[in-house]
């Protein structure tokens, strides 16, 4: 079981250099079994490229290495605080994809402008506060996962699958690591059409909320009717 | 007949993927026979890389599919409406790449400001108004392909073979695939670069009309003479 | 001879192609072979991948086609009006590169801010006036290469090796159709990071006349040191 | 020991070309052996992708080619004049890449709006002055590295390791080639996030000095926690 666990949080961390959004080290993912209460994460600094599901660093909950021979990604502690808050989330992804994290470093939450992005993220994609002096000094990095948990306020995280963590960049999850990888990709192409489109009309108005609901229920809601169904291929 | 149908429908979704126009599953392209009254078009959901002919799924006009395993586009109600107003179109491609995207989630026409552009967009690319709540409610898909037959107001589609719907994304068709797909690229080909030259001058004016019918001409009128002559290879 | 012509124009084609400045069929280069009057240029329409020496169009500097079973590219008469009117001048090339045509479209000229740039243009590359309505209706192509020549008027025009059509796209040129596919992407690089720059810096200055003048002179000039002597490899 | 420098001066340049940050032969590389007092730097002109470690040419500290057939980069006495004044500096490179240049031209600093910046660069990358007209006339390469020796004005320069040339371009450094290299793609992911930043968010603030701080010493610090401990792989 844990070794499937691996195994997903490798190809992951592979598909994020793939899709294009990862730069040198700068980015990571990791896969969760909630049953088993374990993590499996990027080794810190190492580059993706080379990375094998052996090099996965399976860690507990509370933040303590399970397995692994080298050390977990020093943002280990920001994806762990988001299991521990968010029910129902297996994948966390954190990129600094150039679109994106530009909508971080502006402070600026990510409007919904398309049905595309609507699809995925029905509503502005919210930015954190800055941390504090304090939050930096110590846990920083736990810190970084608290400020996202404290900006959802109980709201179903997986109604809204990202955050912009304000001077530093996206994060993003899902049911699976391979979905947290999707809404990566999607977060990075609905902001940089974002940024395309306010160029061309800084006063732009999001979709109505009756287009929102539409796009998301057509694709999540109970009478979905986007893709296959499910005994299909 | 039905096999080449399938075969061109598969090759201009290939052809979307190829030319960068689309994105995950962010998009579609069909094919319509016509005299049989069927259109073949991408199934919804599956990703692009390994569609196979056999994939296509065949509606009629109506709606109802004729042949196929899979559930097809939810964008083909919008395709067919396209196919029932608008003759002479043998292919619809909708994409959301990302300039002309930003034009449409902006609500603003495409200008046209450069001489490739007119030789396949001679005029501004019009934009739809956007859908109201119980269009959005119910016959959605079908009701977005309306909204661009109604801006049409009878102008001979061929003329202007692309539409912007309001924020959603562009749709594009030819007498063929194969053509809407090329209408696709040229109509992102000419959004970014009329992004990059608003940028430069915001109060730029369009051609002059003069201009925009030499274009069009020298490429599509009775005298044309851009290409090589029809018997030539 | 002329076939060496041929296989010099259809290799600035294909580079063309090579370094991403030819989207379609939208772009074209030309060889000139001055003691013998004679032009090789691409064939109208024809998809760039499948170029073929024997492809090329041989035509005089009067503009009748000598050798070649195609038509020649429509912006033929433009290549021609810039070989009769500049000596020296070898290779002509046309491309719609989207930052350079940006400027074009946008009726700016580019300024130079850069040194890179001014390695190769000396000053800002100039932008003609649009063409009026007789000019467009008879003989357009032509009027094309003249009106880039009448804004040069006289200037030595290897000196500055390009022109931005307005409402059209840039013309490079030089000793060589190697020399001129050069230029089209430096053009491309430096008007891409002009567009960066104004939008940094709304009111930056171009270079210092003296700036210029040393970094044209280093390698151009008869003092320069720039790349290795003639007698090295 | 002088093969050595060779390689990694080689592979430096090489690298610039493989990140997408050299078009032409529009920057360099160089590797520096601080006991020996020489420099390996790319020969002038050449195309990167053909370069060879036995094309590299060894110079001393002053200048003097000690070995090699070909010319030195026509920037060698930029990066000479940096060797000379940062102890401690192994590797120079010089790129135009397309964002980070337009900071250069603009005459703007880079500042550190985002936390993977402050990773490698906690603060703003200074701009320089323009140089004089007598700068330019005589020893123009030497007088570049010179107006970045001065803007540093005794800074510890691996603190720092870049700066924007104004009206020209970025100079990056480190202990080694490698990681010069490393400063120049960092530099540009950095610009390029930094546009679109500046785009949203005209009057942004940088980061505040405690994050700064914080980033870079994790990772450069006494106690840095990020990457794997020496020991391991």
């Amino acid at each position: 079981m844990l070794d499937d666990l691996r195994e997903k949080a490798c190809r992951a961390n592979l598909d994020l250099v793939r899709h294009g959004l990862v730069v040198l080290t700068f980015g990571n993912a990791s896969a969760c079994d909630r049953k088993a209460g374990i993590m499996a994460i990027k080794p810190s600094g190492l580059a993706h490229e080379s990375l094998r599901p052996e090099d996965m660093v399976l860690v507990d909950l509370d933040g303590r290495v399970v397995e692994g021979r080298l050390r977990p990604s020093s943002d280990a502690p920001a994806h762990l605080a988001l299991y521990r808050a968010f029910d129902g989330v297996g994948g966390v992804c954190h990129v600094h994809s150039p679109a994106a994290t530009a909508f971080a470093q502006a402070g600026r939450p990510l409007p919904c402008l398309g049905t595309t992005q609507a699809d995925y993220f029905p509503g502005p994609v919210p930015v954190t506060r800055l941390l504090r002096k304090r939050e930096v000094e110590a846990d920083y990095e736990r810190n970084t996962g608290r400020v996202i948990v404290e900006r959802f306020a109980g709201r179903p995280p997986l109604e809204m699958p990202a955050a912009l963590v304000a001077g530093h960049g996206p994060f993003t999850w899902g049911r699976t690591a391979a979905e947290a990888v999707i809404h990566a990709l999607v977060l990075e192409f609905a902001a940089r059409t974002a940024l395309n489109t306010i160029r061309l009309n800084p006063g732009v108005r999001p979709l109505p909320a009756y287009l929102l609901r539409k796009h998301f229920e057509r694709k999540h809601g109970p009478k979905a009717y986007y893709g296959q169904s499910k005994e299909k291929p």
